[in-house]
């Protein structure tokens, strides 16, 4: 037999183009504005000066993923009130949550009060990103169109598209960026729809190794919009803290696996117990004082498929929700 | 910055090409008949003498929303019997639910006994009908090829597909019409999936104002099929008046949001409170004499995104839903 | 009226091509790998030495069901700890699960220990397979480019491709050969895809007439994976039998359609009540000693479509689950 595919590269900017190229030619019906910069650079508004909505967000929310995820929004989350809920499976979690989705590029330009500053998210990062991330993953992704998700509330100055098409090596031409609040309905479900990628993150920090992650699968339900950007912020966390669940399938020893399960909820974290808004202002606001361990799903179940046997820890706290999403 | 596109016409008729030519090509896989009249107009039945079935309802339930929802059936409803669950989200719920799937374009002919008579819904709709409702909207399908979705037990006299193709001024090989008994599985399965749409009518019949409504979402159960019309009718009204939820997403003063919660569900009818196929004969069947506000889900929750409140109203009534889907 | 398409013939081979050329040019991505034998079959392994995974397995499903079913992960299982659930609808239930999913072509090479035996599944029984049901089913799908599903965890002997090519009446080059071994992610999952396909697999050994049965919706929640053939072949099993949940539409009598909710839960067998694992030790590991009607959704809910009536039978059963599905 001949090898025709055995390690074929992966290209989450290819897989992605027909899921940009659908949110650019129907614009009007997602409801987001599509415009160019004088550089050449297209930006996608979901939620700044156009309205977007819940579907714009789980698209974006799969561009995010490379292309690489599955973003589904089902009627019927655990919560007699929040009923609506969001389900997270991908063809290749580790890159399409760690390589793609998660918001690792540290873009700023400026200083002082008008100083910009974003995360940026999605297969651009694989492209441009100097994150360390990459070299333990062993994957990059080669130049070419390609784009990026920034959760912002005003259009990046022109230095920030620069330095990313500088850094990925391609034309202004050839990037997309797309930019969604935290306080818009599209980047309301396009953060909740990280719930796997939270927990695949933490089990990072956890330093349990990367390649003994065989699956995950992961849900959260969808919170109700918050114009105030703390209040939004605060929700979209909460709905992964309190209502967040993970199916992580692993290799390895039992014992790793259960050590695993037990440390990946929130509510392993000395942090946990109250809405994030809450811990975030206790803290005067100073996001490195909060626990990284608190940024994780409330339940987790590791199943450890060299064993066979699997491992539950955390639970979801409908209590702490309703103080978070509130009336 | 040049704006490439800030508010694109959407074409709903467009949108819908692809599902009618699935519907077409693979007519024997949804078991549907498709012919072709004498003056060109081509005719899907999904239920009159082929069998169709629910995923041909489904696409229908999509084609009905002009291509601009997403419908999907899910097993897991919150009622221990019925676990089929329709799940209903679009791209802009205004656009789908009110300019295409409501059924609002009244067609008739004949007079007495022999007289045909039928609610048009679907993309069709936005390019031919008269309805004071596009004024309110603002917007209109263009002329081209485009599909209606007839509730109708008996294929329409050739009058009816003339009165669409000279209203829509189109050619009649340009018109497709897809027949769903209310009787069939197909037919129960799109009326289901109008369980947002009936929350939007409603909604517009409370007098909230259509430009404030950002984003909804909405689920009903499926209901058994029933050969017999009054039964079946009763029971795709009662899914969604005792088992359909809906969070809709809306701009304004919470007063506002508030209100439009509390008048949402279907409980807030003086009819509420027995079987709809009860209800209709008590008043004997003169359907003009049933409440209009009865037409709306069991459950509401009103987010307002310019407060970032919520407002829930209403409730599921398992026992109701028994009464009516019955034994 | 001409007819366009009254009764077109239904080629799941055809239907397959797109979702079997997904798997092929993203093999990376779903984790398979894909070689070419030396007589020129093309072989995807999605599970003995690649990884595959949960999306390579829901693929491989929908390609099972010959490209008529819908196959979703959705996390909203009815049981507290195994939240992910797999739901599975039907454009055409009969041809898509008896037609095509369901594993009837015996194949087998060698004699002893070195033997080879498996069960094929996948449009190519459609084309070759001699089992009786084709004749039943009064269809066959004509001869060209093809897939065939086997659950095996070594590569097979030419001489089985050979055979399959044969009957077929097609070249090697025509034939795709999918393996997923029953302990790997997507072996499993595309085992419980075959929920409805149990149920009506069990509904035809009742003798319920097939051509009665006018649709389907079945779901079961996914089971965790284990190494060890039996247990993982158990877990998948009990997933159907414990927690499976089944929605039929029939015509006919209703005390045909009692007779057939009444009959069809597994728990109507006599060898209902243990894992599955442990059945089949305690008949000596003797396959062909397990009552067949065990092999069924624990619920059964049937709708006559005829009467309008429905009948309900079984239950879930969350502490068997648990049995089989451990810690």
């Amino acid at each position: 037999m001949s090898e025709l595919q055995l390690d074929g590269s992966i290209n989450v900017s290819e897989r992605t183009r027909p899921l940009v190229a659908a949110l650019c030619e129907h614009a009007a019906e997602y409801r987001v504005g599509v415009s160019r910069s004088d550089s050449g650079v297209t930006i996608i508004d979901a939620g700044i000066d156009a309205p977007g909505g819940l579907e714009a967000g789980r698209l974006i929310a799969e561009i995010c993923m490379g292309g690489l995820g599955r973003v589904a929004l089902s009627g019927a989350a655990p919560f007699a009130r929040w009923r609506w809920q969001v389900d997270v499976t991908s063809l290749h979690p580790v890159i399409a949550c760690l390589g793609s989705q998660y918001a690792g590029w540290s873009l700023s330009h400026g200083e002082g009060k008008g100083a910009f500053f974003a995360l940026g998210s999605g297969p651009a990062r694989a492209m441009g990103s100097k994150e360390p991330l990459f070299d333990e993953l062993g994957w990059r992704n080669p130049a070419g169109e390609t784009v990026i998700v920034l959760e912002v509330d005003r259009v990046p100055p022109p230095e920030i598209a620069e330095k990313i098409v500088g850094r990925c090596g391609i034309e202004p031409a050839q990037l997309t960026l797309i930019l969604t609040p935290t306080s818009s309905l599209a980047g309301g479900m396009q953060i909740v729809a990280r719930v796997l990628e939270v927990a695949l993150h933490k089990v990072h920090e956890l330093h349990f190794p990367l390649g003994d992650i065989v699956d995950g699968a992961a849900s959260a339900p969808l919170p109700p919009q918050s114009p105030d950007f703390m209040t939004a912020m605060g929700r979209t966390n909460d709905a992964i803290l309190f209502g967040g669940q993970v199916h992580l399938y692993v290799r390895g020893e039992d014992e790793a696996a259960r050590d695993l399960a037990e440390r990946l909820p929130s509510s392993a974290s000395r942090d946990f117990g109250k809405p994030f808004a809450q811990v975030f202002k206790d803290y005067g606001y100073d996001f490195y004082k909060v626990d990284p361990m608190l940024f994780s799903p409330a339940r987790a179940l590791v199943t450890n498929v060299t064993s066979g046997n699997s491992f539950e820890a955390g639970a979801l706290h409908e209590d702490l929700l309703a103080q978070s999403f509130g009336a």
